[in-house]
């Protein structure tokens, strides 16, 4: 919100990206309105709000939880009617299960009114899903767009700890719903540079659950094991230069590290495995580096990450 | 040459390494005496004298061209008997084809020694060979060592265009032979770090030309299509962590970028294209940055390269 600090990088950038969506989408707006801007701002604004967010799926025919928007106490007593058991979220600035309450008994209903009640909120519906996938997709200037295949993600306490890609036993139906979804998403945002989507499958149908106008961490282990890494797609979309083919080389898992520093001897000695430390000093459910664990066949991989020792993660 | 600088790196660093090899070994031995400078200074020492280069070769059972000395008119004129047609270099300070003279008539004789005359020089008696070969290879702390596929290098007017990896049609016995060869001068020089060495290929058999203790251009392709690229390895072994496998995934390209700046989205849209640039100002023979094309096949990598636009070479 400087934007004496804004104007100077007009000055002396040729085209803006960022890294996060939380960068306010005033700020965003007032340099696109002189330079170019990518992701859009637009996109930054609607990932922001977790019920604009799931308005702007269902208008793309994209399907979502249930849901409702809660303003006022008596907003939340009509939702809970219908959609516990649940999880009462922030509807902004909200990440890594911070500003959430799941919604199970009475006694949570009171808890987590007491928790977040006064500022907008959302009430969302559980969802009995099988796994958690994730799409993390280019598009370029072009228009373009280069899909990576959909991955697994394994969460803890609300932090991911694990990525599989591609995920095991990806039904090609799967694929074809995820890149439809983004394709839809995309063009109504007019979107230039790396999105990513998070899904529920649920009875072999994905359901969205967020998105994120931004490299992913459900995508870092394109760094190590696709033909074109996240973080160059997003540079070449950015930069007006074609997007590259997003395919998975082999099979890999992403394994984080949060909150503690690993032996790394021990682990670059398992075969296929890349460190990066992200020279953090570690704190309790602080993500400071990941580990990618690449192999030619998705069982090679899985004896990988039986073999990774110790979670690091805490 | 600094001693007070190189003071300071003993203040502030844990451990010493180089990227080129015309650091002054007296400085890399200054710094050896106060904490550990990977690639040892031996290395270093050996490959900037390209005489001492060659007899350590021999002394490591390793074929190299023949080759003479040259302090004197004197020597020139018996060597130049037994060693036309051949190439005058100075002994010191030479790359890319700099400070370098061909000898095939009686002409060329006088014109190298009025070019080169009064340094040290060696004249090396050319080699019939069909090919140009190299390997790069890192050797860890413990004395494991992960040596990458032989490469096939292409050379236009004494500077690297292109490189193949792996070489194609590559024999089990080539590439015994140059893991033998490298194993022993890795012992010999008690070495850490990522060392390349060029070979000529001769009849099935290899002859060693030159090393470089560093990474090398001819391992660039290692950043997108090797399990472990060579930067990644180097690093490891400095730092005292494993060494990776440096198998290559897939088959790759490496062209060269020199002297001029390429349409980067022509470029990149070649599949399996990527870009690395190096942010210098083009100048002709100066190399500026150089494009990966990995594929699956040597097939489908032979076809990339044919669709590649342009040399961008001069």
């Amino acid at each position: 919100d400087d934007f004496q600090a804004l104007y100077r990088l007009t000055q002396t950038c040729d085209v803006v990206t960022y890294e996060f969506e939380n960068v306010p989408v005033e700020s965003a707006r007032w340099l696109a309105e002189r330079l170019p801007v990518y992701p859009p701002p637009r996109a930054l604004e609607v990932s922001q709000e977790r019920v604009m967010e799931k308005e702007f799926f269902r208008v793309c025919g994209i399907p979502t939880p249930p849901f409702a928007a809660i303003d006022t106490e008596a907003d939340y007593a009509n939702a809970i009617r219908s959609l516990l058991p649940g999880v009462l979220k922030t509807r902004r600035f909200g990440y890594d299960g911070k500003g959430q309450r799941v919604i199970r008994t009475q006694e949570d209903v009171a808890d987590a009114w007491a928790a977040l009640g006064g500022r907008p909120l959302i009430l969302e519906g559980f969802v009995p899903f099988e796994r958690e996938l994730s799409l993390v997709v280019a598009r370029g200037q072009n228009g373009r767009i280069a899909p990576a295949p959909l991955v697994e993600n394994l969460h803890r306490d609300g932090i991911l700890f694990r990525t599989l890609a591609p995920a095991p036993h990806l039904s090609e139906k799967l694929t074809d719903q995820a890149i439809t979804y983004a394709a839809r998403l995309l063009a109504a945002l007019d979107y230039v540079g790396v999105l990513a989507i998070e899904f529920f499958e649920v009875n072999g149908e994905l359901i969205a659950n967020e998105m994120a106008p931004r490299v992913h961490n459900s995508g870092h282990w394109s760094i190590d094991a696709a033909r074109t890494s996240q973080f160059a797609n997003h540079m070449r979309a950015v930069l007006g230069w074609p997007v590259g083919d997003a395919a998975a080389v082999g099979h890999s898992a992403m394994m984080n590290l949060v909150g503690v520093r690993p032996p790394f001897d021990t682990i670059l000695d398992l075969p296929g495995s890349h460190m990066h430390w992200y020279g953090k000093e570690p704190r309790p459910r602080r993500k400071v580096g990941h580990v990618n664990l690449c192999a030619i066949s998705a069982a090679e991989r899985d004896a990988l990450v039986d073999r990774f020792p110790g979670t690091y993660f805490e």
